[in-house]
């Protein structure tokens, strides 16, 4: 018999998740009380069942995947309906958030006796047809999900503690998302400079591959700072306060800020960066 | 007849410069005046002519290739020399420094009515027989030193104001010694935390050039991190202080001074970047 799995919450993540795991034969719940109308509506298109929190306590595995400012209230709440069950569901954190935070996340998990492993998803939600984001799983509980991967989910062990999986998560945002934040400062004052074209035409020489990272990558970044301030908040996290590197990524919070903000307003700046990636797409 | 060109100082990239232009026949003049015996041989080795003050301010062209920190000091001493004199050498400011600093010395040089040029190098010192090195020229007398094409220089003229080589070059190290800088603090929060392999795993599926540039971008780094804590601020100096994006490069200097200081004691952090870089070529 296929399992029952739950997602918390029914967010674009979430729903695109419980789609992949529904069209393999899954039954997927949710929690639905209290959500808008726009939410009810992605959660049916997605296949999820509305569910009480009984209801949920009581599937075979639980997937946490919200933002990762919510994650540890989401695991407080899940704590509490578990300890009261005998039958135990597997608690999966799929959340972006640092080492600490999963950590303590585990800790509350582990006081309702559940088996808890450590996940991250790298890559974009699964479109319909399309291919799974890559699912990291971590901890002594990883192999117990490994079901996943006959409902579609691209599930990938990493061997180590519970940790390894979001410290990946971690490091693989710092280096993709830092460099989306480095490149758009970089090009942006090159363009205020008058400066652009000589840099445009420098990378094209020295470093094409950059280059055509940062076409793609910074139009990418535009509609997404704003998450990303909380994402890179959560990196200097899992560095620490007192790492010499950390203030980079309190540096790309503020930056992410200043972009997001930019975007909503007049835009002045990620219009400078749309016109610097997109010279690129002329030429060919 | 070929021009006069004198060269300040005598360090790693202007005698390697030095060589190249003497090996094309120009006279290569600097100054040796209280210098150490390993700098006169180096002067020596690279066809450099030792040369007074008075000397060097009667040359055609003269190269400022200094520490970021010295240059402004240089050109003080230069403005000095050539203010007293009817024909005026043109003035190349080459060095890493940002906007606002070739402005001032911008400034500075003209006091002495001097022609002066903006530039800005990318690219390793010239080594005999191998490519130069890019020169990047901006200012209205850029065009006054192409005459350095013909001794064996990649002058290239950026259309643009005085400051826009040197924002050039500012953005192009903003980049790649920017990607050196998180690449490493990810890689080794990756190491510590046990998710090392992993990451490498995820690069080589989803990122294969970004992995393939820090298999080379971190060991590189590693002996040049003490210099380019300097570079970082003038970066940041380039942004300006209450930019938003000021503070990642801040927090880069602050990094580097960590592995500069790494690397000349226990060497436990660089040892762990070097690891995960020489995997790459364990595979080949």
């Amino acid at each position: 018999m296929s399992p029952t799995i739950a997602i918390l919450a029914p967010g674009a993540m979430g729903s695109a998740v419980a789609r992949r795991l529904s069209d393999h034969g899954a039954r997927v719940l949710t929690s639905l009380r209290g959500r808008s109308e726009a939410t009810l509506k992605r959660a049916a298109d997605a296949g999820m069942v509305g569910a009480e929190d009984d209801a949920i306590a009581a599937a075979d595995i639980i997937l946490s995947i919200v933002p990762p400012g919510e994650a540890v209230a989401l695991a407080e709440r899940l704590a509490a309906l578990i300890v009261k069950r005998d039958k135990k569901p597997v608690v999966v954190d799929c959340n972006a958030v640092n080492v600490d935070t999963v950590l303590r996340i585990e800790e509350i998990i582990g006081s309702a006796q559940a088996p808890f492993v450590d996940a991250g998803i790298i890559g974009f939600p699964p479109q319909r047809g399309g291919k799974s984001p890559a699912f990291y799983m971590a901890g002594e509980h990883a192999k117990d999900v490994t079901v996943l991967r006959d409902l579609g989910l691209d599930v990938r062990i990493v061997e180590g503690p519970v940790g390894a999986a979001s410290a990946l998560k971690m490091a693989y945002a710092g280096i993709n998302k830092g460099l989306a934040g480095l490149g758009s400062a970089m090009v942006l004052a090159a363009t205020k400079a008058g400066a652009a074209d000589a840099l445009r035409a420098e990378l094209a020489l020295s470093q094409p591959a950059m280059l055509a990272k940062l076409e793609v990558a910074l139009p990418d970044m535009i509609p997404k700072a704003y998450r990303w301030v909380a994402e890179m908040r959560e990196i200097s996290g899992f560095l620490g306060p007192d790492h010499p590197a950390s203030q980079i990524y309190e540096g790309f919070a503020r930056w992410f800020e200043h972009l997001a903000e930019d975007a909503k307003g007049e835009g002045a700046d990620t219009e400078l960066l749309r016109a610097f990636a997109a010279k690129g797409g002329k030429k060919g």
